[in-house]
């Protein structure tokens, strides 16, 4: 379709864009949007293309708005001239995602214009929702899971590394369980390349970069990356500072109105990051209980299959561990509990905790044998002896340097909460449950993770006999006021249900 | 969940709303977002539920920003007071809406709580594409599509009337079709009852409301409404200046990004909007045809199905006329040349269109036979004599006098555009096909509808011989400069294909 309209000079720069203002009734009347992309003809030539912004009162009725710009000299053009105005169809992109709506399989190509339209802003918010609410209303197939992560990956940046590279990954839900920094310097000590990418806190009270940034900055650019990892064989990054899978991020965030992220979106989501940075063989941590994303063995099962998949597909083996999940891993919770945690586990410290040492150390070991570094069941006792030797400890000061930490630092000289507060048990029994849930919200009313050092310390875990005035666990914050919140918190949340 | 903040008195009222404000990045972590709904706790006291904002600056982590009013001396709090926030859970519709989008039936409650929370804007944009998505996914059961047009026509103001009514409607889609203002006079004449409401032009240049306003106001408020109808047995009022189904309006809005209306859309669309104005007979004319919304026989069986079905739960009696769609329906284009060939027909003008004349006997007469009115075949016949009667003549005079225009306007006194230009043809032969885009759009160059005189007048029909230099058409407009407007897009599309 095509209309006609009077040029009208508007006396103001629009700087980068090609925009071009009509008066709202009428195109309504026409039926064309703010946002979409006309193309402009006078003087009988094509001139240039340009995208529709609409007003109720600069431009009047049978007027188009021409920026400044467009007036130049060699454009032949005056005020009052007649413009050719050639509606653009609507993105290709729009077409893929009726499609897609409508339950139709997707080639490539059409995935591709999608997420590629989203990378650069060219689909609204609503337009990207009708393509985001597609993934709720069925269970993708095998080929539209390959496609997507593939387009997620290849519409961001990538890392290119020269040599074979592992990674571990643990889908989120349980406080603590920093296992990824115990697990890269025990891999890179071992002369593997592990780039390995973490996420800030989204709903939690640390993320693995908020806990690593305690020790070193972590927001670096790709080639920057690539030096670190050449420089030391792993890395503990945080993917939100590169652009890393950028489709993902703003996917995710049209998921949380519903509340519910669905499962083939996370496999997008944990795929598409893995292939940008070039894993070759992958280890995930599965943990699977009803306080965790996947309450079920059957799911479990289901997610199990899809990535094995993918990662015939994209050429990279992936090892699923399922994992219980009943309390937090290690004893910490906040970004320098946990890291103090880490470095305990990493120098062998006495008061390392175990739970998250034993984890870890599996974890590294099936990531071992997966990678044939080793044979089948050695890996765990690889992993071990790398912490035992302080081949582990070595290499985590050689990657904390490479990202500018301060290399030297003692577990024990890791800056934990000014203000302390004890909490005892009021009743003799045995630990029946702990609520996971509760911790998070306490740690975040301390102020954790945006206070570094705020957060709990547990004494008391899963199953054990307390009895009555036992320690059960420390409260760490900045100030007396956020001290102050999480004791009312804690008048309303129990941590440990005690039987 | 519930989470604890100190309070932060801010220095501004908030007027109407209950709004609390806290840190953008907190909020974050707590899993909360801007509008979800909480509880306020202070002195041991529930006091207040409120709505989430958040902020980058104006509250630092750890503090609720409160307004004015909830200081109020007897609110019982200071600055600094330890606040209790609650989640309330999302409201019922989000899960209603996750539940449709993943594909299960919904009861009524549930579907009525999405339709109530979207007109009381109780759900963001996104949430409620979430909705309108799954309409395109799949079609939509005879009982979602039941419940949903109750709870649309339901969730807006309904005009009960305490006698029978009857109604038609045309889905749109051809130009001029204005036989809703030739058919409400006639049955109006024969004492039944016709509370008719019509739309504004969307993306076309006139609506029927447009081409009635040129003969009387057409914005009532419902009382207002029962009274004219009360008086004159119709009437012809714009649907979009009473709270009618504003549900539609609101999801219409959100389906024009992606261009496609789903069938199951419309058809809620029309028939909330017909019970809502308490109709029991409604003949529907679907015009059927490659240029129309219903291209295919196929597509209009099925909605035959549908409406009949709706129409036995609603008690309404349905009749669907389908009707093939070539040309414009009528002479003129434009509101004001609508509304001449109107009033040329119901004033038994000797230049009045037949082809609107037919069309409206028709429809009447089918709606007359479905009212049981009179007997089958019997009701092209009586709609005919009130025509010629001058009855219905007499009605239309009453129905403009009710709704507060002139009523003894003669159709030759209809002001048309000051200006005007004849096209003719530039070669013989016979037209083959009319383009009714093209007709459209010349008219929105013209200036309308906003400009009531603009528009075209037609002299020449489909299948219709024509010699070279004969009259084609005649382009009206209120300045010469939407005539030039009009000149040139007539250099690009062609009206009349001859051949």
């Amino acid at each position: 379709m095509s209309f006609f309209l009077h040029s009208k000079k508007l006396d103001f720069s629009t700087g980068h864009e090609a925009v071009v203002v009509i008066n709202e009734k009428e195109a309504q009347y026409y039926g064309v949007m703010p946002g979409d992309r006309v193309q402009l003809t006078w003087n009988s030539k094509l001139r240039r293309v340009a995208e529709i912004r609409t007003t109720t009162s600069k431009v009047k009725p049978g007027e188009i708005g021409l920026f400044k710009e467009l007036f130049a000299k060699n454009a032949k053009i005056d005020s009052g001239d007649i413009v050719e105005v050639d509606l653009i169809s609507r993105p290709p992109s729009i077409q893929a995602i009726r499609k897609q709506l409508f339950g139709k399989p997707l080639e490539y190509d059409e995935i591709y214009s999608i997420i590629k339209d989203i990378v650069d802003d060219r689909l609204s918010e609503i337009e990207t929702t009708y393509y985001v609410a597609s993934s709720y209303n069925r269970e993708y197939s095998m080929e539209e899971l390959y496609y997507t992560s593939k387009a997620v990956a290849e519409t961001g940046e990538m890392l290119n590394l020269p040599v074979k590279a592992v990674d571990k990954h643990s889908v989120g839900g349980l406080p603590g369980n920093r296992t990824t920094m115990v697990v890269v310097p025990i891999i890179a000590s071992l002369g593997l390349y592990i780039p390995k990418t973490s996420s800030r806190a989204i709903t939690s009270p640390s993320g693995t970069s908020d806990t690593m940034e305690v020790l070193a900055p972590v927001s670096f650019s790709m080639k920057k990356i690539k030096k670190i990892v050449k420089e030391a064989k792993g890395c503990m990054v945080w993917g939100g500072a590169v652009n890393l899978a950028p489709a993902d991020d703003k996917i995710v965030r049209l998921t949380r109105p519903l509340g519910i992220e669905p499962y083939d979106k996370m496999i997008v989501s944990i795929m598409a990051k893995k292939v940008a940075m070039g894993i070759d063989y992958l280890v995930l941590d599965l943990p699977v209980g009803s306080t965790t994303k996947i309450p079920k063995k059957k799911f479990a099962d289901e997610i199990e299959q899809k990535f094995l998949y993918l990662g015939k597909k994209f050429g990279m083996k992936v090892k699923i561990i399922r994992t219980p999940a009943f309390e937090p891993i290690g004893r910490g919770i906040g970004p320098a509990l946990e890291a103090r945690d880490v470095l305990r586990v990493i120098q062998q410290k006495d008061l390392r905790p175990v739970d998250l040492e034993k984890k870890s150390v599996k974890l590294a070991g099936h990531l071992l044998e997966l990678a044939k570094y080793c044979g089948s069941g050695q890996g765990e006792k690889i992993a071990l002896d790398q912490l035992k030797s302080g081949a582990a400890d070595k290499q985590m000061k050689k990657i904390i340097n490479a990202q500018g930490g301060k290399a030297n630092i003692d577990s024990d000289a890791v800056a934990i909460g000014a203000l302390n507060y004890e909490i005892h048990a009021k009743k003799s029994g045995i630990i029946k449950e702990v609520n996971n849930k509760a911790i998070n919200e306490i740690c975040i009313n301390l102020g954790a993770p945006n206070e570094k050092i705020a957060g709990i310390h547990l004494h008391a875990y899963y199953k054990q006999k307390v009895k009555n005035h036992d320690k059960l666990f420390t409260l760490y914050a900045q100030s007396q006021d956020r001290i102050n919140l999480a004791l009312k918190s804690l008048e309303k949340n129990r941590v440990f249900i005690i039987k």
